[in-house]
């Protein structure tokens, strides 16, 4: 409880501070997202090593996939992925009920807007750890009812 | 383990990110560690409440340095602090033997330049968990040899 703590507390001084860069007018909107999900790929790309330092090697992409849901998401997130969906064509549909980084935020719909910025170092995060298993991928999310939420991964074929 | 290498390559993004700021001439290094001297005072502040959600009252002064150096330590950083002196007159003196976020770092003389920013977030976080408990503080750290390190909190009389 007090490790969740502390990664949420941390995350979100970030983006605070990102966004302040930015009312410096240095950055708009797009732009500190970009830089949200830089640093949670880099963060992906640490995290994944010492994670599977241990494991067997991977059969295929959806053992990849299976494992990001299980282990990797339990290890940042306290909880597994609620529900891993494909279509077998190199798209993951990740979907979470109970995002963390979201529930602490009101459930009300004035603050959907407000959603991206909390999901972009973890989008990044993904693409991360992705990226260090050896699959390159486009990573995007998508809130309609808070706290829930789903990253959808779309694999990008060398 | 997992929990641990979060934190840590959280903070170095925050590091570099700050410091990259900076390089676009926005500012010099002082204000950097002034930032993330009060990013960190926030974090802190935040566990802090957290931490103490279910602990009695504390006796004095020296009872809240015991819960920083034992509890609160440990769950940021996985271990105690090593050892706790004061004077009897308002400072402390807490040291670590093998501080985790200096850990990583070479021990070569040569870093011993970039200590500070990576102390600077602790300093707010142990000035900022004081802070809610009651206890106004001034915190600075000092490095002789990595990654031992000493954080001096000058209490403020009010």
């Amino acid at each position: 409880m007090a490790d969740e703590a502390l990664f949420q507390f941390l995350h979100n001084e970030l983006i605070q501070y990102v966004y302040k860069s930015s009312e410096q007018g240095e950055m708009e909107n797009a732009r500190c997202i970009t830089k949200l999900e830089n640093m949670g790929f880099r963060v992906g790309q640490g995290l994944i090593e010492r994670f599977t330092k241990d494991t067997a090697r991977f059969k295929d992409e959806l053992d990849v996939m299976k494992f990001i849901c299980k282990d990797f998401w339990t290890s940042v997130f306290k909880k597994q992925i609620d529900n891993l969906r494909t279509n077998h064509q190199g798209i993951y549909v990740l979907q979470d009920n109970k995002f963390r980084l979201l529930s602490q935020l009101s459930a009300g719909k004035q603050y959907l807007e407000h959603a991206p910025k909390y999901l972009a170092f973890t989008c990044g995060l993904v693409r991360g750890g992705l990226a260090n298993l050896g699959v390159k991928s486009i990573v995007t999310a998508e809130v309609s009812v808070m706290p829930a939420c789903k990253f959808q991964v779309m694999i990008q074929k060398v």
